[in-house]
C-alpha cells in the first residue's frame, strides 16, 4: 500500500531538477519555522539527486575517481520561512562548469508555488585524501553541461 | 520525469508500516558511517508517516487538540553502521497504548533486508502549551490500536 | 578541577567578538571533516554569545518585545576544512545596522590561526508571532552600532 | 575580555565528570524545546571531553591505534524538556568496562539541579577500517576503570 506519489522527482527538458522534501520536527527550531542550516541539508539532497539521476552516486565516484565534492561558497537568500510538515520542492539547475568546480542555481518552493529560498552554489571537485583541488570527471563534467 | 519509486511506503495488513529513508552526507559522521544520533530522527520520521497514513497530520493535531508527542523513552541496539548513499527501510509498528502514551516497536534495514538497529520508543501526549502530560486524543487512540 | 580555560570568549576593544568551538563527532560527514552546514551553526552560536554579551539573550527578547531575529541572507566562503577535535575560533563583527536589520562580518579560524570559513551575514527583526519585518529594538540597536 | 566561566567543567573525586552545554537554537524544534536527538549529541560531547580529560583525543586514538568507539546500546529517559538558551550539565560516570566495550551513566541536569535526561550507554570499541569490535587499547580501559 503506497500513502502516494509525493516523493518522486521532476525534471522538465531544459529545466531544473526537482526533488520533493517534506519537513520533519526534525529540521525546526523553537521560532517555529525551518531552522536556517536545514535548508543547506535540502539543497544538497537535491544536489546529491540530481547527481544519482545523471548516473553518478557519490559513493561510487569516491571509490572510482577518488574524488569528493566540496562545497565552496554559496550565497543564500532565506525569503519566506517553511514549517513543520510542509511539503517542499528543491530545484538544481547547472549555471556553468569550469575545470574544477561547477555552479549550481537552486530554490525551494511550498508545494503551492511559494518562493521560500534561493542560493547560488559553486561545488569544487577535490581529492578525497587530500582534499587538494583537482579536476572534475570528465563524464561529469559533460554529463553537467549537456544537462 | 520520474527517478523511480523509491520513496514510497509500504504496509502490510497486520503488519509493520514501513518508509523508506535516503542516506546523505548530513546523516554521516567522520567516522564514514551513519552518526548515532541520526538514527533517532529517521525513527521520527517514520512514526510522522505512520500518524499521516493513519489520517493525523502532527501540526493539525496541535491546532485542532493542543496537543504534541513527545519521546518519554527508548532503548535502542545499534546493530551494524548504515552507510552514505544506503537505501533504509524504516518500520513502526503498535505495541500498546495507554491513556497518555503509547509505545511502538522499531526497526531499520538495509534494502538488502540486512537488521541496522532496533528500537523500542514510548511517546507521550502531552499539552502543547504546558507540556503537562494529557490523554491521546480517542480518535487517534482508536486508530493506533486498531492498526 | 577544570579541563581548561579553553572555552572562555575574547573581545578586544574596537575588534570582534570570538567565542570558541570545538568540532565533535556531530558536527563531521562521511568525507572526514566537517558538514558544510555546521559553520552555520558554529556562526549562529557566536551571534548569540555576542548578543549575550552585549546584555541580550534572545530568550529574553522574544518575551519582551516579541522579536526574532531570522537570518535574511548569507554569502559564505568555505576555504579550508575543519576536521574532529580542532578547536574552532568564531568571530563576529557589526558591519551596519539598519532599521529592521543588520549585518555583521564573521569568520572562523583554527587555533593556530588559519582562516576556514568566512561569511557576511544579515539578520532581520521579526515579529514573533507573525514573522513580519519589524524596528530592531532600539536598546539592541544602540548596543550593536556601539559595539 | 571574558565572558564568564561558564563553560568549564567539573570534576569531583571518587564522582561524575561533568560538562556545561548551553542550548543554541539549532538543539530546538517547533515544539518550543529540544529536539530529543540532541540529547544523544550533548551526551557524546560530554563523553569526549572525559576521554580528554583523562588523556585521550579521540582523534588521536585513531591514527595511534586504529581505533574508533561506537555506541552499541542506549536506554535513555527524557523526564523534563530544556529550552532555548538554557545551560545543561552533561555528566558521565564510568559503569563497567569489558574487553571490547564500556557502558556509562550519563545525565543532563540544568543549572537549577533540574533532572532533564537520563541514559545508559554502552560504547564498543571497533577497527576503524572494518568495524570489527576489538580490544579497548590498555591504556584507556585502566583510565576507565581508575576513574
Amino acid at each position: 500500500m503506497a500513502p502516494g506519489p509525493d516523493q518522486t522527482a521532476t525534471v522538465s527538458p531544459g529545466d531544473a531538477f526537482t526533488w520533493p522534501v517534506r519537513v520533519y520536527y526534525e529540521d525546526t527550531d523553537a521560532g517555529g519555522v525551518v531552522y536556517h542550516a536545514a535548508y543547506l541539508k535540502f539543497f544538497e539532497r537535491a544536489r546529491t539527486e540530481w547527481l544519482r539521476h545523471l548516473g553518478f552516486d557519490q559513493s561510487r565516484v569516491r571509490i572510482d575517481d577518488n574524488a569528493l565534492f566540496a562545497v565552496r561558497s554559496m550565497q543564500i537568500e532565506f525569503i519566506r520561512p517553511a514549517r513543520f510538515d510542509d511539503m517542499l520542492a528543491v530545484s538544481v539547475r547547472g549555471a556553468g562548469a569550469r575545470r574544477a568546480s561547477f555552479r549550481m542555481a537552486q530554490a525551494i518552493r511550498r508545494q503551492d508555488g511559494e518562493l521560500l529560498c534561493e542560493a547560488s552554489v559553486r561545488v569544487a571537485c577535490v581529492d578525497a585524501s587530500t582534499f587538494a583541488p583537482r579536476a572534475v570527471p570528465e563524464k561529469i563534467r559533460n554529463a553537467l553541461v549537456g544537462s
